[in-house]
């Protein structure tokens, strides 16, 4: 799906919500174990009940990885099902990948060509050839992490990191003020530094743009998104931790959102586990719908 | 596997080669393709042929997942296979995961619990919570991304970052030394400052030991490994990037290996596409055997 095709759904749809299909196999009704494939059958009913009301949906491989061959089958079955029946839904898996280069053109080929995704969440740490491979496909996107929505982004994506422009002022540095010049010195070394999270977000506009590229920021950051805008004015970014991680999305919106809405919200467990009777795709698509209405109002 | 005992095999055996199962099906041998299971026929036989001559085998997650499910059914069949027929190899999945804590602990049950391998491959960039679910099962491993053997390692991993005590030695800054003092106030940062890569070894030690964790040090950076031996003098590392991608066995040992040993070093595509007749895997045991010398050689 093109950035074009994207702003279209969100406008038409008035809606910027994915919908995160982390389907546990232990947290699913009770009734759908008696199903061949119990993973599925849950997808489908949710994806039915909540599609008016999203404008994608984001199955996170590791649930699926847990059943083995099954979950395969299941997550396989599950992309088939959108491609089939809402191919204007935008489709997200969240991978997190990223390895060398000829292993994540691996990945890539999994993902775009075998599997039919628009979209691949992707680690940063191993640099531009771990990222590029999935670049190459036209229409599809890599989604890199940024500012992620749990509490160990705080240990390294936080980092403040040299630039490579890393200097001292010389017209303070020469300047004899004794004991005030230590702070002066120190606020000269903060302008040339900038955090890791912000660095993979200038880094990575050498390798995509934003055509191609989204980066993940999590909603528990809700301040952050001021500075991440300085950075990428236009990017869209995907926004995790709405719901059950807490994250709010009045402030997400206020400092997040662009012109072109330039936001995709996830909520995974505050709606497909809203209720666990026979009801639950029913209440499932309540909640979407409510979600969806806050977002109405604060697109317009 | 304890560390004891893989110290154990790597000196009975007089090798520390781990043998990446990096099988592509584009690049196997032709007859091979008439099998039921040409993937799983592959990594039997490489087995077999280099069982004798490697502590360890790697398969990476990549390749599987790029068949989809029949994928995952070749990589369950090898585990499977090597758990039952050589229980005293060392068994990695390559897979690069790592994710919010909920979703890592469903990485941890499946890879450790469901399939039960001896280690994974884990990224660090998302911090504590998305490494430390992988570290609660005893005799199983995380082995983290620290300084990986891609050009894209640069990237990111090299930055120098504030490891939270960036401060100008005081008595330097008083002195009034005119043009001099740039280059005094510069080398007092260098001090508190250190890489990437470095601050992820130091930070993740909080989190595991040198008895659940090692850490990815790619062989094309084999002078980095003297500095890595100083913040973590004991922890094994597992070496990528010995022979296709053009590291030095030879460098690696000289500033990485201690007493235990501490490397665990892969070739994947050096050893297993070796030859691509029917004798392939006849080929591919005597290129490991070859490896193993040279180790054996360098342990003594």
């Amino acid at each position: 799906m093109t950035r074009q095709e994207l702003i279209h759904q969100i406008f038409t749809k008035k809606t910027f919500l994915c919908v995160g299909l982390d389907t546990d196999i232990k947290k699913i009704p009770e009734h759908l174990l008696k199903e061949d494939d119990p993973i599925f059958a849950f997808n489908q009913a949710i994806i039915d009940a909540t599609a008016p009301y999203c404008v994608a949906y984001k199955p996170n491989l590791a649930f699926y990885e847990s059943m083995g061959v099954k979950g395969w089958i299941s997550f396989e079955k599950t992309i088939t099902y959108l491609n089939e029946n809402y191919p204007n839904h935008f489709i997200i898996a969240d991978a997190k990948r990223g390895d060398i280069g000829n292993t994540s053109a691996m990945y890539a080929r999994t993902f775009f060509e075998e599997i039919n995704l628009d979209a691949l969440t992707v680690a940063p740490y191993m640099g531009e050839d771990s990222v590029t491979p999935f670049l190459q496909y036209p229409g599809k996107w890599v989604i890199l992490l940024a500012l992620t929505s749990n509490k160990g982004s705080h240990d390294f994506q936080l980092l403040s990191v040299d630039n490579g422009q890393l200097t001292v002022d010389s017209s303070h540095a020469d300047s004899s003020q004794g004991g005030s010049q230590l702070s002066t010195v120190n606020s000269q070394l903060s302008t040339p530094q900038e955090r890791l999270f912000e660095k993979v977000l200038r880094k990575s506009q050498e390798w995509g743009n934003a055509d191609n590229m989204m980066y993940v920021v999590g909603a528990t950051q809700g301040q952050m998104f001021e500075d991440i805008r300085k950075v990428v004015p236009e990017h869209f970014l995907l926004v995790p931790g709405i719901g059950a991680q807490g994250g709010s999305l009045e402030e997400v919106c206020k400092y997040g959102m662009t012109k072109d809405c330039g936001l995709i919200v996830n909520s995974s467990r505050a709606i497909i586990y809203a209720d666990k009777t026979e009801r639950f795709a029913e209440v499932a698509g309540e909640e979407a719908k409510k979600v969806a209405e806050q977002m109405a109002a604060l697109l317009s």
